[in-house]
């Protein structure tokens, strides 16, 4: 099932940049494995802001849940989740 | 490029159904020939609304412009639009 | 899986009233036949106004989508859906 | 009588682990305490988010006062309160 | 128990006057009869608007529902509800 | 003259514990004083929240000024003030 | 006493130009009477927008509410009040 | 030409006394020079809140901006800025 | 003195084609007379909306206000006016 | 292709002056290089606020991404972005 999920991260401006890199290494690591799994189905980068907006497609809600408290990013996060449909005019048979 | 609209539908609630069921064909017929083409690559629709997410993947803003100002059920619709990167994590070659 | 769906009904204040007390009496039978297959699992009257809060339990989002699509007051309702996880400290088996 | 509660928790991101893990335990066995005693009805996680949706069972607003403020996370918390009805179309005799 | 209950009113710019002004009678009795039985504590206009701020008690939710239901302007209402509490450093005793 | 004034209050999370206690003390006899004086009509606690709903009666908006600036909580707090009229259906005479 | 009130005016796109021209008439009548008599001590046009900040003297809450409710454009207007005291940095006497 | 200006002060609750004392002192020594210009042409306090509301007559944008920034309190203000013009209705000859 | 108004058109969905057709047509001869008069600066679409954001130059608010009252789509717009400087960072001469 | 991007700059009030004063050089520096490109195609001050509004003229939402992700007041800054089309009205050439 589809998952619409918006994320803005907040760092804080005085935080130590090598915090910082390695919290956002992980981040990617933790990103790249779920995109493998199929999990993670798309991320995009909003232009000019650190935010991106992602599609899941989970088993379930709880599912998505453990996905996105996993996030080492998550506690400096805003989030927002919108479940989706296959939409009944998609030609894309992938897209529900 | 890749845009990310939101389209919201506010059609009448005492809009003559046979109008309605006319348009929405219009506006699936359209939105399927632009799917075809590329140009609509993403339509999910927002669970237990009358709302969809679209990802555009269009020439510029211009060409964006023209796909959704051709839209049959635009005078009946609010949108926002959200330009997209590709993201720094994404593995896929395709979500440019 | 459980969706949280807050309804808020705007009938226009000029409705034929035979018409209007229809659409109630659909919309009741309706509700109450989901209530009985357990898909609408819970729904409380927000006190005062004429909205409700309803705790929908269905396979997936599709199967909401369809659920809501079909509510007679539809065409008359403002809806926001929050997909709910089973909380870790609830003690009800059934609450997932 | 029935209470809908929305509760935001926002921990400091640099709050002390441990000092964390403590307050969510006995938040935990705060709440699982009320729920055993039929007062928090339910508790849902929203997905996603350190969110909760919460129904409150009673026996009036300051009932639900002294219980929402004995909330070891309360200080950390953005809460609204809804008061809720039995909805007319209900067959859930308990849900009053 | 007491409720906060803020109401807007907004009539149609183009009602017949009369019609208006039957409604606002009913209104006005109905609102001073439930103020003689203690339920409607108290009501004030809020300076310039067209809207009031009220006091009510009720036995309980069902009962501040049925009474707001009855209110003859209530279908050109936007109505508002909050619970409250004694307050801990109240020294009316009736303020409960 | 009545004036509305909803208040809310955000002391910090970490605040010293008998420093926050000293503050409320204050607070309360502040407010219990000016309740004799008739001046703070009522005061209610918004069921849940660290918030209250208060109608004060004063001279004027300066008079109003004053007394809310001298509250010993108010660098903590967000307030809204609203100008009340006694309302065409009040039934009460000191409700003016 | 001092009244701070912005007020938006939206008569209907398809209202009847002479019978606009005539209310507007009546307002402005109504307005430099008021102005004349002092209690309407200023008004100002929002740049660009059918809207105008004003600046009332009024007695009391009351006296503002009938002023206000006396307005011919009223049934079109949005509102908002704002009680205003002497600033203490004000060098102009009148200005209270 | 006149601009209406908002402005809410958000000291920090745990500021040094002495230092707030000697912006405020300052703030008020350069409002009062600007109001003995006729550049601040009005202030008013906000009844209850930390907040005024000024008209300011300026020569043009880059005046106002000047103005503005060198408030004292400018670091911890929030501010709005509206251009207001002369009213047609206004009898006031100097408020253009 | 350069003013940012954003402008959004809400055509009424069902108005008559012609008359739409005609008003539009004036909107563009409008604005074109403004703009080679150097008043109207800058005007551009917002990609995907009905909706422009516009810099003008004018010589005081009540040339601005001219202006914008002068717009034939006027009675069917949302606009909001933003003062703006020449920014110190800006290398080009013209842009004050 | 343009983008129309506003910027709010919330520089921490205890900032060290020296500090922020290197960082606003550096933001100079670096904003008139890119107007040199023609990058950075307009820079406006929003009067009475540290905001300024700005065109870009970028290739894509990438070059757009990577101009503002190095803004060196960036992690200061609030930052909304909207894609603009040349206007059907515009008579200027170069305004696409």
């Amino acid at each position: 099932m589809l998952y619409h999920v918006a994320m803005t991260v907040n760092l804080p401006a005085d935080m130590d940049p090598a915090v910082a890199a390695q919290i956002k290494a992980e981040e990617k690591a933790y990103s790249q494995a779920l995109q493998k799994e199929g999990v993670w189905r798309h991320i995009w980068r909003v232009s000019g802001l650190y935010e991106n907006v992602s599609i899941f497609d989970c088993r379930d809600h709880e599912h998505l849940h453990e996905v996105l408290m996993g996030l080492p990013l998550y506690p400096y996060m805003d989030i927002s989740v919108t479940p989706l449909n296959r939409h009944p005019s998609s030609i894309h048979p992938g897209d529900q």
